[in-house]
């Protein structure tokens, strides 16, 4: 499984994701589930997937070479696109040309083209954009109402960036919360791993501020996950117990 | 959807579920999914449910009026049965009358039979147990590695579980953790709601020791959750943001 998760904020942009992968628990690997691309100046942007890994390791195969334009045009690339709505239906493209060339065997199989990506970033000239693209190729924005995604085990997650979470949260209080999120997960569910993968890209700047790797042992996310485990048992403790 | 948990501790058992139904979002009700036996000194029952609402109340109905044996001996019913391990059968044979009752018809409709039960509590001359009571009418049973089950949307309350019950958790402290893991439950998913009901019993009493229902007001349940998202958040806040 895999827990990835994205914001949109009024200062930009933090994605963060897990790398475990298993097919079966003697089959447990780790595998990078955020791709990023840029040219300083120019463009950051990032993706995160979740589902069948050869099925979204194949749609960041064609991202990266290039996939033909529907109508047999100019082949596009992550790096050559003009926008980021034109790097979601690229993204969308990408899932079709796979399933085209894959799905029928994969359906004979009883496997199903199964993934969903969520796609965040700015290229010059057009608005900072956050998206999740579903594995029929079409998708949704995020907005002001609900700024971020979050794909693969969500749920366990959820409750801490639905507390903290604004379009006003800063980037690195953001980053924290995407860190706790994860934490929260990787406490209850096996199929969440290290390392993690954590990308902050600043409006209007056109390149990552960070892209970090967050391995076994590292301090910052060693200390986080002691103060909030203590935190939380320290808040529980100050509650009363009922006196019923 | 639902949310029941119930945990087996040293001291005795906690349960404590929702009260939200939904068929649709234009149909949203309020029905009771505790349901509770006790003759006061010698046992003490509670029955948690979730999926199929027509399916959960049939089988809460045969468990009151009589459910008979396999082999067309006696009918039982949960104030009759002498273990909480026939209990436990008794539930099974309950949801496999209701399948053959109205399982055909329902599969007809394209609608399965689809339950899971918690049962809990304690029965003069044998010990007290927790269940998981599955629609194939078999079940499995925690232990002191895995104290408590849960139903229906688990993950959102899961976490808090996780980090604080052990066998050696107190009742009241247990019983505080149940309506925090409701309350983060209630935070992130529209189609869990109150009222809640808590039931406790203490081990080798053979009654409840609390009976309680919590509605929209509740000065405690106010209070604790008030006190948990002020807590989360600043604990939130203490924790230093990355310096990356």
């Amino acid at each position: 499984m895999t827990y990835c998760v994205a914001m949109l904020l009024n200062d930009g942009l933090v994605a963060a994701a897990d790398s475990r992968t298993h097919a079966g628990v003697d089959h447990v690997a780790s595998y990078r589930k955020m791709t990023t691309w840029d040219i300083p100046g120019d463009r950051a942007i990032a993706l995160l997937s979740s589902g069948n890994l050869a099925v979204s390791q194949a749609v960041v195969g064609l991202l990266n070479e290039g996939v033909p334009a529907a109508n047999g045009g100019q082949v596009e690339s992550m790096l050559t696109v003009a926008s980021m709505a034109d790097a979601a239906r690229l993204v969308g493209s990408a899932i079709r040309w796979v399933d085209q060339a894959d799905g029928p065997a994969l359906r004979q199989q009883g496997v199903a083209v199964d993934v969903l990506f969520i796609l965040g970033g700015q290229i010059k000239g057009s608005p900072m954009r956050l998206y999740q693209v579903y594995t029929a190729g079409n998708f949704i924005e995020a907005g002001p109402e609900t700024p971020f995604f979050q794909i693969g085990e969500v749920k366990y997650g959820k409750p801490i960036i639905d507390r903290v979470i604004t379009n006003e949260t800063g980037l690195s209080e953001a980053a924290k919360c995407a860190l706790i999120s994860i934490d929260s997960t990787l406490k209850s569910n096996l199929s969440v791993g290290l390392p993690l993968d954590v990308a902050i890209i600043r409006r209007d700047r056109y390149r990552f501020e960070v892209r970090r790797r967050i391995e076994e042992g590292d301090p910052y996310f060693t200390d986080l996950r002691r103060r909030w485990g203590e935190g939380l048992r320290s808040v529980f403790n100050e509650i009363p117990n009922p006196n019923w």
